[in-house]
């Protein structure tokens, strides 16, 4: 077989494609080392990419935040079809389309176990929990690219049942590999259901995708909260009430405005540490999502903290924060009986579920979120877009399978 | 009947014994007017205390640390005989001796409909939740006195079933109206159970509850770290493992040494706001035991937090924590995809069991705590020594009824 | 005050509206001599009713399957105007309109305490468990009358937060008190969730209810089963699919044929002991529903049972049924490791998130279930359509409220 | 190496021990062809067995209940020492000494990834679950043998840290396969927890594990039913309250004498189809047990149901009995709301944890069913020791490992 293009971090504000070696059925050398196991990985498979897609987490790489290498390849949102077999992988075959979830998860550690795949205790040397293509997540190669090999693939892969009916709805289900279950774990964990009232902040991919899923878990009232005009146009599209704090009013009277009460019974923070302070001209400032969410839920509610939060921040705008320390109102939380629920999404808990609605015809989620297709020499310029805050969810499609 | 001698906050330190008329059966003007409610509280009942305990929490006020104005009356840890019933009270009888949970709550909300009494919406005018004698709780009269008025009696009491057993194992039952409920929920909300292991921050009564209490979960191992030697060696009589924060050695190392790895399975904060940082000279450091928590906990971990953070403390080191704003290393938590279980504990949802428990003779949290009881007239002394770090929990026994 | 027209059984097939006497703040005598208690009711309100329906479950009586006496009087689907308010009524006033749980509950017992109102220890000697106008469930006057005695008011009322409000959507807010909140009780209890495929047995009242919940809940497929063509229409009218039984076919071909594979993920028994086996002219079965539910259900799955099953059941067709005993096929379940959940639904941990969905136009329960609005004086008419299969949910409305 | 000697089904009563050839890296053919995947397992390991356990459910087979034909291999409770591994085991060495569920499962298919490994869907073409020398259970050897070959071997294999320490402990260990977790299962599925009341119906090897399990879990009081004398008083040995239902007399009324009230909050059902009725000659009846703990379970209890009920019992006393249809008195259930679970314990969701207690001395399981340690060549005299009722576990030591 040929070699494999790849979307690799070239310096600040930068991306480029780089062509290398076809993937083999081994795992990265980091992590047979560190952990001490085989390299051979007859548990994996490589697949040929239908579609990968630019997560706002990449940003933080090409934005230079992060201490990413030059040439760190990237993309972790992954569905493709099998290519290539490992002689343990025995419930999957050559020619099915799957997606796969961003967390690598081995399936035989008690994290895996817990259904905890998030943390996974088998795939990263240096901490609980890998991902393809990303800094300090255990060296896997990214999968915006051609070829990807994908390890522990009985348990990762989840196959679509039938390839007609995948291809057809492939910008649904595209979006199973991280923003659709990411969205819908932050609107679970805050306990999002039949007739809640919630705040969703941010209204990116994984806002939208939350404000998407707290409707679908029944949700009575969803407000989106932001500043960027286009994405809060893209969030009322689909039924959700907005919070435009670019304008500096309180977030609690535009709730209550809303809702006829200041607080909500579940709020999700799909924004993270790059949060700023509200109006115009606000400067960063990592913990205002979170204080806001306190201020503006129930006391007794559920906090899903999606978001990304970070142990070491090299550009943050102190030294606290530098070291992953911020100013949380922890009393207004713990005086209102607040769960904070944190970390990544085991992608697997939920994948499966939202699939089936997806081909059941009843979940949109590619047009809740903008689903825009480019090509994989595009990337840079969706990159580049994305950055700027389009109000778009960038689907690269590297073998033109989409498009036809 | 006589007049009601009600244990008073008199200054910074100070505690005095004030003459009031006696209880009826109302509620506190402020809740009636301030919900537009009845003051009559044909709901109520009036207690004859046989037992009123002092809480670490009483000493944030004693201490001067609050708001708390000169004259407010103390006490929230209460079992006693009932002596007035109210025409709405159908199951309760006089003479029966109950226990009372510290959380004022109505059983009519829809916080006490989920079980939260903690943050019950009916009897505050200011915020979720109320207790007896405390500063910003609704302005309830203490029960560390002769006679309180409990409201709302047929949901608020728990009837020891038979009066004899109940007197006889009164030292263990006056547990239950707080610590060991708060303790048991620490550990419960940590997510402690069959062979976890556990570290509990803070080895006074609550701290000592929580692992005591994480025993009757199932712990297979539970370490308690504190700088007062005494109170280790409370922990210590009990079966826990200690770990010495006095020495300034790393909490990691010492749970390592202990259980051959740095993390155990559930931690749970016995501490809050008024934590230090570790040596023998440390300084206040608010957020030192969550972030300890966060370090030591394995990835999933779920941390119970009873221990209580305030929304403002103006006798804090810094102007971000006189707000109530702390340094949480929240980056740490979210990598490790931690829950947070922050707020006062619901004591109801657990002190019927441990009652239970105790009158099975299967709880001795009484010894676990190293229970001491004392006149009222000696409640001054009670507070002075605790304030001390005495490794006791001082028993108020205001009528000779549990020496006799 | 005048007097009070209520709806009483009459004997087998017959229903009657009888004169009594207005209510009062009282209880029944039967259950404060059982019980020991006070009967006067200072936590009690008199409602004006604004609708009461005629339940699946009020036809057993009528049909003379039970022990009920003539002149047991009927109805315990209550939504009413508070007229009247007893001194330890707090919480509401009159001139609220409120929904009543059919349930009756203390709010003061252990089981109310873990929201477990359908089995209430305070409301009836005889048993855990009470109902308005019931045989055997305490002795509480019926609610298909003028006026109605509600105890523990602030307890069990709901109260519509804008009168306006509630009156235009008071045809979907008048299926709180009930099969809104059972029909959702089974599909929850099955474990109905995004994505879920579901079989709902029985498509009266509160099978299409738990058809719609099941759609609320966010299941991909809904099928309905029953034999009658007019009730399996009103469930296709709302996107269920339908399994016709009275073609004596396989369910689980039928099941086969929707889905690709004969099993659902969930599946709700909402017929219960009255069941039939399938085709034209089948007899009376008790326990066909249940097998067939096992039968269909995937291994793993749970059973929501709404459904009634009784403790005696005079007209039985064998004597083992008599006494309640029925030929379950226990190995079936047992081999598939499913968990079946029984019991009356407990309203109150449903419908005020039911209501919010309502209020907030996204529950269309009213016309799911074909609701039809009908005079006091025409109740008996009512029964008769409804005993006879008619795909109608009869509203009755007592003082034209409805109309209006 | 040479050959293997496995315990075999020698006809009605009778055991044999066969020699066979040495197991293989290849899973059963009637799975691979059943199932379309490949024989060879690379994910697969050959144990030298440490212990292995008889168990009551391989009565059923000895007695002739079952359609297993003579030669089926006997043995699912397996403990062992890995000497030879495939390519796809990471996560476990040669030398490791290791508990195995007796679930067999993939760790790669949905129900596993649910946790329920009892009903996994890729081990038994012929429905969920299987384990090891049963039949009807997807024809995997059993490991009443010499060696033993596991496969999916980093999922299903639980390592001991320690070589010595788990020697030390191997008689509580080897209760990790089997009945430890189905005891525990049983008590936590019932519900119990700190301070519960608890009956446990049969005082076998199972339910003693339940009833010790119930303690572990804080139960107040532990009752456990039975007919057999030895049995009862190894109940009585580790603080369990007994019932001894050989008297006929009224089970409510024995609970009645212990607790002062006729019903517990939670109970177990350890007996399964075989049940008896009461009384020193009573006949079979399969519903008895489940019909019993019904009768004496507090409303809203949920009934654990480790106890085996069939789907097919050839010699069972009726007809309807024969196609595993039993008279269950579903009514006095659904009366209380209870739930029931049953179904095979999953293993590995306890087994974890359970060993952690052991390790920390905290559980003294071998104790608690009085572990009995038999030569391989004595197998049949244990199965028949068993068979009259020993109130024995006996564990099969094929290499002399245990009594070194």
């Amino acid at each position: 077989m040929a070699d494999n293009r790849v979307v690799v971090y070239a310096g600040p504000g930068k991306v480029a494609i780089e062509n290398t070696e076809f993937p083999k059925l081994e795992i990265p050398q980091e992590v047979a080392q560190g952990l001490g196991i085989k390299q051979a990985a007859p548990h994996a498979v490589i697949l040929k990419l239908v579609t990968t897609n630019i997560c706002g987490s990449d940003q933080h790489m090409v934005r230079g935040r992060t201490t990413a290498p030059v040439g760190q390849s990237l993309g972790h949102e992954i569905t493709g079809e099998i290519v290539e077999i490992g002689d343990d992988v025995l419930f999957h075959q050559v020619g099915d389309i799957c997606s796969v979830p961003f967390n690598i998860a081995c399936g035989r550690c008690r994290m895996c176990n817990e259904g905890k795949t998030g943390i996974c205790l088998n795939v990263n040397p240096a901490r609980a929990g890998a991902a393809y293509g990303y800094v300090d997540m255990g060296g896997w190669v990214g999968g915006q690219a051609e070829y990807v090999m994908i390890p522990f693939a009985d348990f990762n892969l989840l196959k679509f049942p039938d390839r007609d009916a995948a291809l057809e709805k492939i910008l649904d289900l595209t979006m199973l590999s991280d923003i659709f279950p990411t969205g819908y774990h932050g609107a679970y964990t805050a306990g999002v259901t039949t007739g809640s009232t919630v705040y969703v902040a941010g209204a990116g991919p994984v806002g939208l995708a939350a404000a998407y899923s707290a409707q679908l878990l029944g949700a009575s009232t969803v407000i989106v909260g932001d500043m960027n005009a286009d994405r809060l146009a893209q969030a009322k599209s689909f039924g959700c009430e907005i919070a435009d704090l670019s304008t500096g009013d309180s977030l609690a009277d535009i709730i209550d405005d809303i809702l006829g009460e200041p607080e909500v019974d579940a709020a999700v923070d799909a924004v993270g540490f790059e949060a700023r302070g509200h109006g115009k001209d606000a400067a960063e400032a990592p913990a205002t999502v979170l204080n806001d969410i306190m201020n503006v839920s129930r006391a007794g509610a559920s906090l899903g903290i999606p978001g990304l939060y970070v142990t070491g921040d090299p550009g943050a705008v102190d030294d606290a924060a530098k070291v992953g320390q911020i100013g949380v109102r922890l009393g207004l939380g713990w005086a209102k009986s607040h769960t904070f629920v944190t970390g990544q999404c085991p992608v697997k808990q939920y994948n499966r579920q939202l699939m089936n609605l997806i081909l059941a015809d009843k979940a949109h989620i590619a047009k809740a979120v903008n689903a825009t297709t480019i090509s994989l020499d595009d990337a840079a310029q969706g990159y580049a877009a994305f950055d700027k805050g389009a109000a778009q969810k960038f689907v690269i499609d590297p073998h033109g399978m989409v498009r036809a």
